[in-house]
């Protein structure tokens, strides 16, 4: 197994998956004071996103639109909640060569163009204890 | 309602529950390069927990012990994953009386001693757009 080398992996934001984007928005604004940072719709995947951010804590509220069926289905298993948790790296392709080689299993087996324009990828859950990671990064 | 005035929380964990407390501190510690910071039992619960860090980031890991009945029941229904998220504050107490002002559903009226000697307090989930909130503080 290759030693990890993953001390500069950082938190980059913590998925929350809801069925309405605009209640969710207004309870981490309005009730806890976070500021919207960007708002985005991903198109081929059929997910409206919100970033609220207070100070170095960034939320990801994903709320699905017509034509989703991967979070729609998340939604309708186990409600709205807790979804994933996205770490930021140097490089997210030679992680995922390196995860793959450690045996962990991938949902995406090379990095894709994500939200905010970043390269992103996921782990899947069954190798991580039950979470869903996320990898994120400019390359 | 009362406005928010909440730009000092900072995120202080992320709770993982799991049923096999080994096999994901493996995970966290040989996969991913995480330290582990403490080790806790907390009697009363019947809750066993592992601290893992990197960096700036702190995943608490929980495992039911024999007699638990509120993790298990979680596990479950939802299998191991994503649990709560704990926001570091200055005062629970005075966030838990804004908060309830502002008419979020709290599950511990006040405070409580929680893991590492902090007081501690969660938010229902039903307030919190499906996440389960913990506060934690000095006070």
């Amino acid at each position: 197994m290759i030693a990890p080398a993953r001390d500069k992996w950082k938190l980059d934001h913590i998925g929350h998956a809801v069925q309405d984007l605009t209640a969710a928005t207004a309870f981490y604004t309005e009730t806890l004071g976070f500021s919207v940072e960007c708002r985005e719709t991903l198109e081929e995947q059929r997910i409206d996103i919100v970033f609220c951010r207070m100070n170095d804590t960034l939320v990801e509220l994903l709320a699905p639109l017509e034509g989703d069926k991967v979070l729609s289905s998340f939604l309708q298993k186990r409600g709205p909640g807790l979804h994933h948790i996205c770490y930021r790296v140097a490089s997210v392709s030679s992680e995922l060569r390196s995860l793959s080689a450690a045996g962990v299993k991938l949902i995406d087996q090379e990095p894709r163009l994500g939200s905010r324009n970043l390269q992103v990828a996921f782990l899947h859950p069954s190798s991580c204890a039950g979470v869903l990671i996320e990898l994120c990064g400019e390359s």
